[in-house]
Protein backbone atom coordinates (compact mmCIF):
# COMPACT_ATOMS: atom_id res chain seq x y z
CA UNK A 1 0.00 0.00 0.00
CA UNK A 2 0.90 3.28 -1.12
CA UNK A 3 2.01 5.99 2.28
CA UNK A 4 -0.66 8.20 1.11
CA UNK A 5 -3.04 5.72 1.03
CA UNK A 6 -2.03 4.54 4.90
CA UNK A 7 -2.05 7.77 6.04
CA UNK A 8 -5.20 9.04 4.10
CA UNK A 9 -7.63 9.30 7.16
CA UNK A 10 -11.27 10.59 7.52
CA UNK A 11 -9.82 13.24 9.92
CA UNK A 12 -7.02 14.45 7.25
CA UNK A 13 -9.76 14.60 4.98
CA UNK A 14 -11.76 16.87 6.85
CA UNK A 15 -9.06 19.07 7.82
CA UNK A 16 -8.32 19.66 4.47
CA UNK A 17 -11.29 20.37 3.12
CA UNK A 18 -11.63 22.57 5.65
CA UNK A 19 -8.84 24.09 4.69
CA UNK A 20 -10.41 24.44 1.37
CA UNK A 21 -13.16 25.62 2.15
CA UNK A 22 -11.56 28.80 3.51
CA UNK A 23 -9.62 29.66 1.09
CA UNK A 24 -12.64 28.89 -2.06
CA UNK A 25 -15.57 29.82 0.19
CA UNK A 26 -18.37 27.41 0.54
CA UNK A 27 -19.49 27.50 -3.38
CA UNK A 28 -16.51 26.88 -5.29
CA UNK A 29 -15.19 24.08 -2.84
CA UNK A 30 -15.03 20.86 -4.71
CA UNK A 31 -13.82 17.58 -4.04
CA UNK A 32 -11.12 17.54 -6.99
CA UNK A 33 -9.62 20.96 -4.37
CA UNK A 34 -9.83 18.54 -1.10
CA UNK A 35 -8.07 15.31 -3.58
CA UNK A 36 -5.66 17.96 -4.63
CA UNK A 37 -4.94 19.57 -1.90
CA UNK A 38 -3.96 16.46 0.05
CA UNK A 39 -2.19 14.69 -3.20
CA UNK A 40 -4.46 12.01 -3.53
CA UNK A 41 -6.92 11.06 -6.22
CA UNK A 42 -10.73 12.30 -6.00
CA UNK A 43 -11.51 8.42 -5.77
CA UNK A 44 -9.42 8.23 -2.64
CA UNK A 45 -11.39 10.76 -1.59
CA UNK A 46 -14.84 9.36 -2.20
CA UNK A 47 -13.80 6.16 -0.19
CA UNK A 48 -13.94 7.72 2.93
CA UNK A 49 -17.03 10.33 1.84
CA UNK A 50 -19.65 8.50 -1.09
CA UNK A 51 -20.75 11.97 -1.78
CA UNK A 52 -19.88 16.13 -1.89
CA UNK A 53 -22.74 16.11 0.47
CA UNK A 54 -21.62 13.81 2.92
CA UNK A 55 -18.02 15.45 3.32
CA UNK A 56 -19.77 18.63 3.35
CA UNK A 57 -21.88 17.46 6.81
CA UNK A 58 -18.89 15.66 7.75
CA UNK A 59 -16.97 18.45 8.46
CA UNK A 60 -19.84 20.51 9.65
CA UNK A 61 -20.16 18.21 12.36
CA UNK A 62 -16.85 18.24 13.23
CA UNK A 63 -16.26 22.02 13.38
CA UNK A 64 -19.74 22.41 15.41
CA UNK A 65 -18.51 19.14 17.22
CA UNK A 66 -14.96 20.94 18.58
CA UNK A 67 -17.65 23.76 20.32
CA UNK A 68 -19.63 20.55 22.31
CA UNK A 69 -16.18 19.05 23.04
CA UNK A 70 -14.84 22.31 24.46
CA UNK A 71 -17.50 22.03 27.59
CA UNK A 72 -18.25 18.61 28.10
CA UNK A 73 -15.67 19.09 30.67
CA UNK A 74 -18.26 21.58 32.65
CA UNK A 75 -20.61 19.35 32.84
CA UNK A 76 -18.58 17.07 34.70
CA UNK A 77 -16.61 19.31 36.80
CA UNK A 78 -16.63 18.95 40.47
CA UNK A 79 -18.49 22.67 41.44
CA UNK A 80 -21.36 23.32 42.55
CA UNK A 81 -24.54 23.41 39.66
CA UNK A 82 -25.06 26.78 39.99
CA UNK A 83 -21.47 27.62 39.05
CA UNK A 84 -21.46 24.55 36.27
CA UNK A 85 -24.31 26.43 34.98
CA UNK A 86 -22.69 29.49 34.36
CA UNK A 87 -19.62 28.74 33.13
CA UNK A 88 -20.63 26.55 31.09
CA UNK A 89 -23.37 29.26 29.41
CA UNK A 90 -19.89 31.51 29.61
CA UNK A 91 -17.94 29.14 27.44
CA UNK A 92 -20.64 28.69 25.12
CA UNK A 93 -21.04 32.12 24.31
CA UNK A 94 -16.96 32.63 24.83
CA UNK A 95 -16.63 29.63 21.67
CA UNK A 96 -18.99 31.11 19.42
CA UNK A 97 -17.63 34.61 19.51
CA UNK A 98 -14.57 33.60 18.96
CA UNK A 99 -15.54 31.40 16.20
CA UNK A 100 -16.92 34.26 14.53
CA UNK A 101 -14.31 37.05 15.50
CA UNK A 102 -11.06 35.24 14.56
CA UNK A 103 -11.88 33.78 11.68
CA UNK A 104 -14.79 35.75 10.45
CA UNK A 105 -14.70 34.25 6.53
CA UNK A 106 -14.44 30.60 7.86
CA UNK A 107 -17.54 31.55 10.00
CA UNK A 108 -19.42 32.89 7.00
CA UNK A 109 -18.94 29.59 4.90
CA UNK A 110 -20.01 27.85 7.97
CA UNK A 111 -23.20 29.50 8.44
CA UNK A 112 -23.92 28.27 4.64
CA UNK A 113 -22.87 24.68 5.68
CA UNK A 114 -25.13 24.90 8.70
CA UNK A 115 -28.04 26.15 6.82
CA UNK A 116 -28.11 22.90 4.12
CA UNK A 117 -27.14 21.00 6.98
CA UNK A 118 -30.03 20.76 9.15
CA UNK A 119 -29.43 17.18 10.87
CA UNK A 120 -25.98 18.29 12.03
CA UNK A 121 -27.42 21.52 13.65
CA UNK A 122 -30.28 19.48 15.56
CA UNK A 123 -27.95 17.08 16.78
CA UNK A 124 -25.56 19.54 18.13
CA UNK A 125 -28.38 20.97 19.37
CA UNK A 126 -29.47 18.22 20.96
CA UNK A 127 -25.77 17.21 22.20
CA UNK A 128 -25.82 20.97 23.99
CA UNK A 129 -29.39 20.26 25.52
CA UNK A 130 -28.30 17.23 26.94
CA UNK A 131 -25.37 18.68 28.70
CA UNK A 132 -27.16 21.20 30.28
CA UNK A 133 -30.14 18.90 31.45
CA UNK A 134 -27.27 17.07 32.99
CA UNK A 135 -26.40 20.30 35.15
CA UNK A 136 -29.68 21.11 36.18
CA UNK A 137 -30.63 16.98 37.12
CA UNK A 138 -27.61 17.45 39.17
CA UNK A 139 -28.53 20.92 40.98
CA UNK A 140 -31.80 19.34 41.78
CA UNK A 141 -30.07 16.42 43.34
CA UNK A 142 -28.46 18.80 45.51
CA UNK A 143 -31.67 20.35 46.13
CA UNK A 144 -30.07 24.22 44.80
CA UNK A 145 -32.50 23.77 41.06
CA UNK A 146 -36.04 23.07 41.80
CA UNK A 147 -36.64 22.32 37.75
CA UNK A 148 -39.67 19.11 37.79
CA UNK A 149 -38.58 18.53 34.34
CA UNK A 150 -34.59 19.64 33.92
CA UNK A 151 -34.95 18.36 30.32
CA UNK A 152 -37.97 20.89 29.78
CA UNK A 153 -35.68 23.86 31.92
CA UNK A 154 -32.41 22.63 29.66
CA UNK A 155 -34.24 23.23 26.82
CA UNK A 156 -35.81 26.92 27.78
CA UNK A 157 -32.31 27.94 29.17
CA UNK A 158 -30.62 27.17 25.61
CA UNK A 159 -33.57 29.01 23.74
CA UNK A 160 -33.67 31.78 26.01
CA UNK A 161 -29.61 32.63 25.73
CA UNK A 162 -29.68 32.30 22.12
CA UNK A 163 -29.03 35.70 21.60
CA UNK A 164 -25.41 34.80 23.12
CA UNK A 165 -24.65 31.50 20.83
CA UNK A 166 -27.06 31.52 17.72
CA UNK A 167 -24.98 32.71 15.11
CA UNK A 168 -28.08 34.78 13.34
CA UNK A 169 -26.64 37.23 16.34
CA UNK A 170 -23.55 37.26 15.24
CA UNK A 171 -23.14 41.09 14.20
CA UNK A 172 -24.10 41.97 17.75
CA UNK A 173 -21.95 39.73 19.68
CA UNK A 174 -18.91 43.08 20.00
CA UNK A 175 -21.23 45.88 20.83
CA UNK A 176 -20.86 47.40 24.19
CA UNK A 177 -22.86 46.54 26.39
CA UNK A 178 -23.10 42.57 25.13
CA UNK A 179 -21.23 41.43 28.36
CA UNK A 180 -24.13 43.18 30.99
CA UNK A 181 -26.67 41.58 28.86
CA UNK A 182 -25.76 38.80 28.97
CA UNK A 183 -25.01 38.49 32.71
CA UNK A 184 -27.90 40.37 33.21
CA UNK A 185 -30.03 37.16 31.22
CA UNK A 186 -28.16 34.23 33.12
CA UNK A 187 -28.74 35.57 36.60
CA UNK A 188 -32.33 36.04 36.01
CA UNK A 189 -32.56 32.23 34.61
CA UNK A 190 -30.48 31.17 37.59
CA UNK A 191 -32.98 32.88 39.87
CA UNK A 192 -35.68 30.94 37.73
CA UNK A 193 -34.00 27.99 38.18
CA UNK A 194 -33.20 27.88 42.27
CA UNK A 195 -35.78 26.52 44.54
CA UNK A 196 -37.49 28.90 46.54
CA UNK A 197 -36.26 28.32 50.16
CA UNK B 1 -56.16 73.62 -3.99
CA UNK B 2 -56.72 70.91 -5.99
CA UNK B 3 -58.85 67.81 -3.88
CA UNK B 4 -55.77 65.45 -4.43
CA UNK B 5 -53.32 67.63 -2.75
CA UNK B 6 -55.67 68.71 -0.11
CA UNK B 7 -56.10 64.71 1.07
CA UNK B 8 -52.29 63.38 0.34
CA UNK B 9 -51.62 62.92 3.79
CA UNK B 10 -48.24 61.25 5.04
CA UNK B 11 -50.88 58.39 5.88
CA UNK B 12 -51.93 57.87 2.74
CA UNK B 13 -48.82 58.06 1.22
CA UNK B 14 -47.74 55.19 3.40
CA UNK B 15 -50.47 53.24 2.69
CA UNK B 16 -50.11 53.52 -0.85
CA UNK B 17 -46.17 53.13 -0.29
CA UNK B 18 -46.77 49.54 1.73
CA UNK B 19 -49.19 48.53 -1.01
CA UNK B 20 -45.99 49.65 -3.56
CA UNK B 21 -43.98 47.67 -1.74
CA UNK B 22 -46.06 44.42 -1.45
CA UNK B 23 -46.45 44.40 -5.48
CA UNK B 24 -42.84 45.73 -6.40
CA UNK B 25 -40.58 44.06 -3.75
CA UNK B 26 -38.28 46.55 -2.21
CA UNK B 27 -35.59 45.95 -4.65
CA UNK B 28 -37.50 47.95 -7.51
CA UNK B 29 -39.98 50.22 -5.23
CA UNK B 30 -39.81 53.82 -6.12
CA UNK B 31 -41.20 57.04 -5.50
CA UNK B 32 -42.75 57.25 -8.69
CA UNK B 33 -44.79 54.11 -8.41
CA UNK B 34 -46.00 55.21 -4.96
CA UNK B 35 -47.14 58.42 -7.23
CA UNK B 36 -49.03 56.89 -9.70
CA UNK B 37 -50.78 54.69 -6.89
CA UNK B 38 -51.76 58.16 -6.06
CA UNK B 39 -52.50 59.66 -9.13
CA UNK B 40 -50.51 62.60 -7.66
CA UNK B 41 -46.96 64.01 -9.09
CA UNK B 42 -43.40 62.84 -7.25
CA UNK B 43 -42.95 66.12 -6.15
CA UNK B 44 -46.02 65.63 -4.11
CA UNK B 45 -44.71 62.64 -2.46
CA UNK B 46 -41.30 64.37 -2.07
CA UNK B 47 -43.05 67.34 0.03
CA UNK B 48 -44.08 64.91 3.01
CA UNK B 49 -40.92 62.71 2.59
CA UNK B 50 -38.16 64.54 1.36
CA UNK B 51 -36.23 61.51 -0.03
CA UNK B 52 -36.85 58.26 -0.87
CA UNK B 53 -34.87 57.16 2.14
CA UNK B 54 -36.80 58.75 4.77
CA UNK B 55 -40.05 57.34 2.83
CA UNK B 56 -38.75 53.81 3.57
CA UNK B 57 -37.47 54.65 6.62
CA UNK B 58 -41.09 55.75 7.58
CA UNK B 59 -42.86 53.11 6.17
CA UNK B 60 -40.59 50.81 8.26
CA UNK B 61 -41.67 52.47 11.42
CA UNK B 62 -45.43 52.58 11.03
CA UNK B 63 -44.98 48.68 10.34
CA UNK B 64 -43.66 48.73 13.85
CA UNK B 65 -45.35 50.61 15.63
CA UNK B 66 -48.11 48.88 14.81
CA UNK B 67 -47.02 46.12 16.99
CA UNK B 68 -46.71 48.62 19.80
CA UNK B 69 -49.28 50.11 19.95
CA UNK B 70 -51.32 47.01 20.02
CA UNK B 71 -49.15 45.94 22.97
CA UNK B 72 -49.06 49.13 25.11
CA UNK B 73 -53.07 48.33 25.95
CA UNK B 74 -52.18 45.47 27.88
CA UNK B 75 -49.52 47.77 29.61
CA UNK B 76 -52.05 49.74 31.08
CA UNK B 77 -54.79 46.95 31.77
CA UNK B 78 -56.31 46.67 34.63
CA UNK B 79 -55.19 43.38 35.85
CA UNK B 80 -51.96 42.24 38.12
CA UNK B 81 -48.10 42.54 36.91
CA UNK B 82 -47.72 38.80 36.33
CA UNK B 83 -50.78 38.44 34.07
CA UNK B 84 -49.74 41.67 32.39
CA UNK B 85 -46.20 40.73 31.65
CA UNK B 86 -47.39 36.69 30.07
CA UNK B 87 -50.25 38.33 28.52
CA UNK B 88 -47.78 41.05 26.81
CA UNK B 89 -45.33 38.30 25.80
CA UNK B 90 -47.82 36.28 24.16
CA UNK B 91 -49.16 39.46 22.44
CA UNK B 92 -45.64 40.25 21.04
CA UNK B 93 -45.07 36.13 19.66
CA UNK B 94 -48.81 36.29 18.51
CA UNK B 95 -48.00 39.61 16.12
CA UNK B 96 -44.71 38.75 14.81
CA UNK B 97 -46.13 34.84 14.19
CA UNK B 98 -48.79 36.53 12.04
CA UNK B 99 -47.29 39.30 10.14
CA UNK B 100 -44.78 36.52 8.87
CA UNK B 101 -47.61 34.05 8.30
CA UNK B 102 -50.25 35.83 7.12
CA UNK B 103 -48.13 38.07 4.51
CA UNK B 104 -45.15 35.81 4.16
CA UNK B 105 -43.99 38.60 1.08
CA UNK B 106 -45.15 41.67 3.29
CA UNK B 107 -43.04 40.20 5.70
CA UNK B 108 -39.89 39.77 3.55
CA UNK B 109 -40.12 42.83 2.45
CA UNK B 110 -39.92 44.24 6.06
CA UNK B 111 -36.91 42.12 7.04
CA UNK B 112 -35.39 44.09 4.06
CA UNK B 113 -36.28 47.40 5.08
CA UNK B 114 -35.57 46.78 8.81
CA UNK B 115 -31.74 45.90 7.79
CA UNK B 116 -31.46 49.32 6.19
CA UNK B 117 -33.20 51.09 9.03
CA UNK B 118 -31.28 50.38 11.68
CA UNK B 119 -32.77 53.53 13.96
CA UNK B 120 -36.06 52.71 13.25
CA UNK B 121 -35.56 49.13 14.59
CA UNK B 122 -33.92 50.57 17.53
CA UNK B 123 -36.89 53.14 18.45
CA UNK B 124 -38.97 50.17 18.45
CA UNK B 125 -37.11 48.04 20.73
CA UNK B 126 -36.08 50.71 22.70
CA UNK B 127 -40.19 51.71 22.72
CA UNK B 128 -40.92 47.63 23.57
CA UNK B 129 -38.85 47.54 26.26
CA UNK B 130 -40.21 50.11 28.00
CA UNK B 131 -43.41 48.75 27.73
CA UNK B 132 -42.33 45.70 29.38
CA UNK B 133 -40.40 47.62 32.19
CA UNK B 134 -43.44 49.33 32.92
CA UNK B 135 -44.81 45.74 33.85
CA UNK B 136 -41.85 44.80 35.39
CA UNK B 137 -41.76 48.48 37.67
CA UNK B 138 -45.54 47.70 38.21
CA UNK B 139 -45.15 44.30 39.68
CA UNK B 140 -41.83 45.40 41.91
CA UNK B 141 -44.31 48.13 43.93
CA UNK B 142 -47.18 45.08 44.26
CA UNK B 143 -43.84 43.16 45.68
CA UNK B 144 -45.03 40.37 42.71
CA UNK B 145 -41.88 40.77 41.54
CA UNK B 146 -37.95 41.32 43.50
CA UNK B 147 -36.28 43.11 40.70
CA UNK B 148 -33.80 45.88 41.70
CA UNK B 149 -33.60 47.47 38.25
CA UNK B 150 -36.97 47.22 36.27
CA UNK B 151 -35.19 48.87 33.47
CA UNK B 152 -32.06 45.79 33.40
CA UNK B 153 -34.59 43.15 33.89
CA UNK B 154 -36.95 44.10 31.02
CA UNK B 155 -34.61 44.01 28.55
CA UNK B 156 -33.07 40.80 30.12
CA UNK B 157 -36.49 39.25 29.53
CA UNK B 158 -36.88 40.87 25.77
CA UNK B 159 -33.41 38.97 25.24
CA UNK B 160 -34.06 36.44 26.65
CA UNK B 161 -37.31 35.50 24.85
CA UNK B 162 -36.14 36.85 21.44
CA UNK B 163 -36.86 33.47 19.35
CA UNK B 164 -40.32 34.41 19.59
CA UNK B 165 -40.46 37.60 18.65
CA UNK B 166 -37.00 38.11 16.69
CA UNK B 167 -37.74 37.93 12.71
CA UNK B 168 -34.50 35.29 12.66
CA UNK B 169 -36.65 32.81 13.92
CA UNK B 170 -39.44 33.26 11.37
CA UNK B 171 -38.82 29.77 10.09
CA UNK B 172 -39.18 27.90 13.38
CA UNK B 173 -42.21 29.82 14.28
CA UNK B 174 -44.34 27.25 12.98
CA UNK B 175 -42.69 24.11 13.89
CA UNK B 176 -44.71 21.72 16.61
CA UNK B 177 -43.03 22.55 20.06
CA UNK B 178 -43.14 25.93 19.95
CA UNK B 179 -46.20 26.64 22.04
CA UNK B 180 -44.56 24.77 24.33
CA UNK B 181 -40.81 26.05 24.07
CA UNK B 182 -42.46 29.68 24.34
CA UNK B 183 -44.91 28.36 27.73
CA UNK B 184 -41.38 26.93 29.54
CA UNK B 185 -39.13 30.04 28.61
CA UNK B 186 -41.54 32.70 30.07
CA UNK B 187 -42.31 30.76 33.17
CA UNK B 188 -38.60 30.18 34.01
CA UNK B 189 -38.47 33.73 33.27
CA UNK B 190 -41.47 35.08 35.52
CA UNK B 191 -39.89 32.80 38.07
CA UNK B 192 -36.76 34.75 37.94
CA UNK B 193 -38.40 37.91 38.64
CA UNK B 194 -40.30 36.91 41.18
CA UNK B 195 -39.81 37.94 44.93
CA UNK B 196 -38.88 34.90 46.92
CA UNK B 197 -41.57 34.63 49.98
Amino acid sequence: MAPTSETLTAERILEATEEVLRRHGPAKATVVDVARALGVSHGSVYRHFRTKAALREAVTKRWLDRTSGQLSGIVAADRVPEDRLREWLAALFAAKRRKAGEDPELFATYTVLTDENGTAVSEHITDLETQLTRIIQAGVETGDFAATDPEASARAVFQATGRFHDPCYAREWEEPGTEADFAAVVDLLVQGLRRTP
